[in-house]
């Protein structure tokens, strides 16, 4: 069935890592629900309710509050051109998780079943597609094509990091360079063109715009070490998802590197085979090492980096209205990776 | 590996339906391979192979045909404008095969290796996506966001149709109207928007574009009728990909449809069962029965009635330099239909 009321808006969904920074935008959220909720009439009405699956209000919005706090001014009133950027962004999001989820056949995102098991995983290609065509378009209603090209090319290069990674997943010679590489194309992108969109929506001048490009892609990259130590340290009824999916799917990322490097050579040539897919994966094993070689505090510390990248990109900008908001998000973030850590 | 050196032109593949008529687009297929090639440089280095793999040079291009056609001037010269957004449609059409190849399991097309196959399930996703992206970026490259709105909406509904599609597989109470209004989304709405892109570009007059839109839809109609009659009468050397499939699929075209209809109430049920995927399908007697029910004449109609159609929306505007072109092409896949039946 479709949805015909607006859904009640919650801008702090639980196990939301961002929430304590992101009170102050409940109108802008309000504004972005109801906007996305208008936007189902414009797809043909056999999808429509796959559609409103897919556009819930229950997904963290991250995407669209970096656009919003990027645009960031003095006045009270929410931008129509930041609520449209922000639609647009997590649109491309919300279609990249819809193709990843078929990818990892996960069963569970945000608590409940993903598009891939709700419809199949050939409804979900396409539904992926059209929710990608439709962000594109959204993206035309701008007077100039700038908007279109800027988010054109960040889906492209997202989709490149996803293929990078899928190819080279198993594969156990991946080097920090590769996951580096593929995290900044798969996820820190996103997160620097919507910083990008909601500066240049706001006219800032082009030194801060580009100062809110570099904060976006750090903070980016600080996000995706926070959810990978996540996928080991979380927990599911927090996050939202099904966990330990990384090790049990043979992504090698941070966390597994940093032990793979502590390890003593014969349980590294273990682990070797665990993440070729040659033996069964031991969580609890290699979580109980993590803690024991001090694994989480050296990716809490790769975190604390690249938030400390971002937060240096805009300090030749204290007064700008968006800085201290965007700063208090990197502190979120950081509390948010520190609270994973098990206690005892 | 990546091809470096710009492939031979080839610009009326083997089994081309619209060979003869594209004699004349030489210059400009050839202005599209360059193009084309040259946007792999635009792709990050690590997908480019397989970007190269999905754009070569054996597809029948004919979008970019109607794109040509549809701008067609006095002018000698082969129109940049024209050329980017002939590689745009191309592009979205091979995301699109690229996505269907998933979908139907499909081993071979255009007498290779499909992506699917070549790259398996996952990057081709991904790949698809890549390429659909892109696609909207070189859109965003003429002066206004009008070729990347009416591409974004168009792709949209490509998806829209196929989804449809895929959802009423197997279906054995789809109606005529719903075959309609499938291929009308998933075929007929990229060859109405060539169409409408190629005029647009050549900047012809309001009346005329709307007339070439027309004409493309109902092209595109005729060609998808056509193509669902080649999958029970072609050869597969000829067509260059694995026929027989929609029967096995479960997919209801408008062959099946006419044979429904004409078969003796017992045998209609036999059939549906095989659509349903009760029983195995049986493709031999059915193509006999096309033949002894007349199908094969009933199907053929039914393309000549939406060639006439498309031919009818021109029948205003005959000294335009593209109207003669276009009817020839109508002429051209008349023919081809013809040639699908059975000697003796």
């Amino acid at each position: 069935m479709i949805r015909t009321t607006s859904p009640a808006i919650s801008p702090s969904p639980k196990g939301h890592p961002f929430a304590g920074a992101f009170a102050m935008l409940g109108p802008h959220m309000a504004a972005l629900n109801l906007f996305l909720q208008g936007q189902l009439a414009a797809f043909e009405p056999e999808i429509r309710a796959m559609v409103n699956y897919c556009i819930d209000t229950s997904g963290k919005r991250i995407r669209p509050a970096l656009v919003f706090l990027s645009g960031w001014t003095d006045s009270e009133a929410v931008s129509p051109d930041l609520v449209r950027a922000a639609a647009v962004v997590e649109l491309v999001h919300l279609a990249t998780l819809v193709h990843d989820d078929i990818m990892d056949s996960a069963e569970v995102r945000r608590n409940r079943m993903t598009a891939m098991r709700e419809f199949g995983p050939t409804a979900a290609v396409l539904l992926g597609d059209a929710l990608f065509a439709h962000a594109l378009h959204l993206a035309t209603h701008f007077p100039t094509t700038e908007v279109c090209a800027a988010v054109s090319e960040s889906t492209r290069r997202v989709c490149a990091g996803e293929i990078v990674q899928s190819m080279r997943r198993r594969s156990t010679d991946l080097t920090p360079a590769d996951y580096q590489r593929i995290i900044d194309l798969k996820t820190a992108e996103l997160f620097r063109v919507s910083c990008y969109l909601g500066a240049r929506l706001a006219d800032y001048e082009g030194g801060y715009v580009d100062a809110l490009d570099r904060f976006g892609r750090h903070l980016g990259i600080a996000y995706q070490i926070y959810d990978d130590l996540a996928d080991f340290f979380g927990r599911e009824e927090k996050i939202g998802k099904t966990l330990g999916t990384d090790l049990a799917n043979g992504k090698l990322t941070l966390p597994l590197f940093v032990l793979m490097d502590r390890l003593p050579p014969f349980e590294r040539e273990t682990l070797s085979g665990e993440i070729g897919g040659l033996q069964p994966s031991q969580p609890a094993l290699r979580l109980k090492q993590m803690l024991a070689l001090g694994v989480f505090d050296a990716v809490e510390a790769a975190v604390q980096g690249e938030v400390s990248a971002a937060c240096a990109a805009l300090a030749e900008w204290p007064g700008h209205p968006p800085t201290h908001h965007l700063l208090a998000l990197g502190d979120v973030l950081l509390a948010q990776a520190a609270s994973l850590r098990p206690a005892g």
